[in-house]
């Protein structure tokens, strides 16, 4: 296996790889990455699913022993107009046909024109009201993922775990949950407590970790970085996460140019070490 | 006055220049653009003042009949070693000898080497407690500044309206405010409700204006731009901070890039008219 290694730390066993993390992988590639590496989870991207097809995504992974872990991702639904709605009623379907127990939702920013941000937050609530249903019926958790506030204006209205927990009241948590991911919030003066608060509602979803970089990057999206390599330190949210009673996965997903020029099973390496380095002592 | 332009827009009484807006002027030269564009207030920087030394400073923001809204800037608590204390001692003096009403406080990021964000917001409320009865004495008024999440590691570690009034709360508000930027705080879910808690507390100290420009520049302490150049809606926070009784001046304080390539006229000009288009009318 080209560029293959010996991965000299053992994958803890609530390591999940989420596939943007190798983003030059296809899903076939990330699965048996996965498996060489030890890997028992797996997020999935609808893009590398489709390039296969779902059906065959699906038989992969269960034949390779795999659990998916997540499916990135729907939301986007502050866009003017009304095809949000059917593109996440398309992206719900994909998650149970994939047997993914949750789908991510990135709310969206202001539409194009706009600087009314209470506007966007209310029209992205409006839409998840009228996906809850139709995700519930299908078996599919949502799970709201706030994001950091600098891609508030475009990328996503959703900025706080305690804002996500507003969003998330009226609906039960079995049908909506929240992703708690590491770059997002570590800054928040709150996070611990609102972990805590996300675990006491039910809504602790999947928690999600990557570092954070600095300086940030002309694309910002890409501030993501291996554990270990940027300012956030994972014991204290991780050990908040453990506290909190959630016992599933721990998805790596990383938005990086370097580590994406980066040879994907040196990543996998990497991330495995760090892995057992910086969040597993907390787990 | 080479660059001088005839103001088609009359200054808003209450608008401030913050002289780092128009960065590449010295202080007699910002004094000279207030007075030639009927600007009545200027928030004046340390470095600034040093160059012509703060008795003639005091004696040209006097004679031209100017405020002195705000000295910018002390703080930075958390970097190693006990420097903090005495720098900003030394910050109040100068705040008191200009007659300036407020001193403007960054807390600082994380301290080289460490990704410990609770112990550095530690240290910080530790050297403002240090720092506040020095102030006091002096008729300073400490102005605490949330700083925008995405400079939370490496320029303030505090980063909401919530927590500074939480920094603040052991101090009278006389002696400790808090700064209300709408660059920082924009984003916030809670920002309307976070305006009317400080001025219900009797902390709302200034408010400065400038908009958040998209895509974040490499610096990313230069996404600061004109009003109506980038994602801000400003009517709602400054229909807020009208509501909350605050009927003090109103700095535009701008970092970017452009702006300073700018001939600083024509951005005194632009100025006035955007505060008059996005900021006047709410306040």
């Amino acid at each position: 296996m080209p560029g293959a290694q010996v991965t000299p730390v053992t994958a803890h066993p609530r390591l999940a790889l989420n596939q943007w993390t190798t983003r030059r992988w296809s899903l076939a590639e990330a699965i048996d990455g996965c498996v060489r590496h030890g890997v028992r989870g797996l997020g999935v991207w609808r893009e590398k699913v489709a390039e296969i097809g779902i059906a065959e995504a699906r038989r992969r992974i269960d034949d390779a022993g795999l659990a998916v872990t997540s499916l990135c991702r729907g939301g986007f639904f502050t866009a003017a107009g009304n095809a949000a709605l059917a593109e996440n009623r398309r992206a719900v379907d994909e998650a149970a046909a994939l047997g993914a127990p949750l789908l991510v939702l990135v709310a969206g920013g202001l539409p194009a024109g706009s600087r009314d941000v209470t506007a966007a937050r209310g029209r992205a609530q409006e839409v998840i009201a009228e996906l809850v249903p139709y995700a519930a019926s299908a078996g599919v958790r949502l799970a709201l993922e706030p994001l950091h506030p600098m891609y508030c204006a475009d990328r996503c209205v959703l900025s706080t775990l305690a804002q996500a927990l507003e969003w998330a009241a009226p609906f039960d948590p079995s049908a909506v949950g929240v992703c708690v991911d590491t770059f997002h919030i570590w800054w928040d003066p709150t996070v611990l407590a609102s972990i805590a608060a996300v675990a006491a509602a039910g809504r602790l979803a999947t928690y999600q970790v990557c570092d954070f970089m600095l300086p940030i990057p002309a694309d910002a999206l890409l501030a993501r970085g291996m554990m270990g390599d940027g300012v956030i330190d994972f014991a204290p949210m991780t050990a908040a996460v453990a506290a909190s009673g959630y016992t599933g996965p721990v998805e790596v997903e990383i938005f990086n140019a370097d580590v994406w020029a980066e040879d994907p099973d040196s990543v996998m390496t990497r991330m495995v070490s760090s892995f057992a380095e910086f969040v597993a002592p907390s787990l």
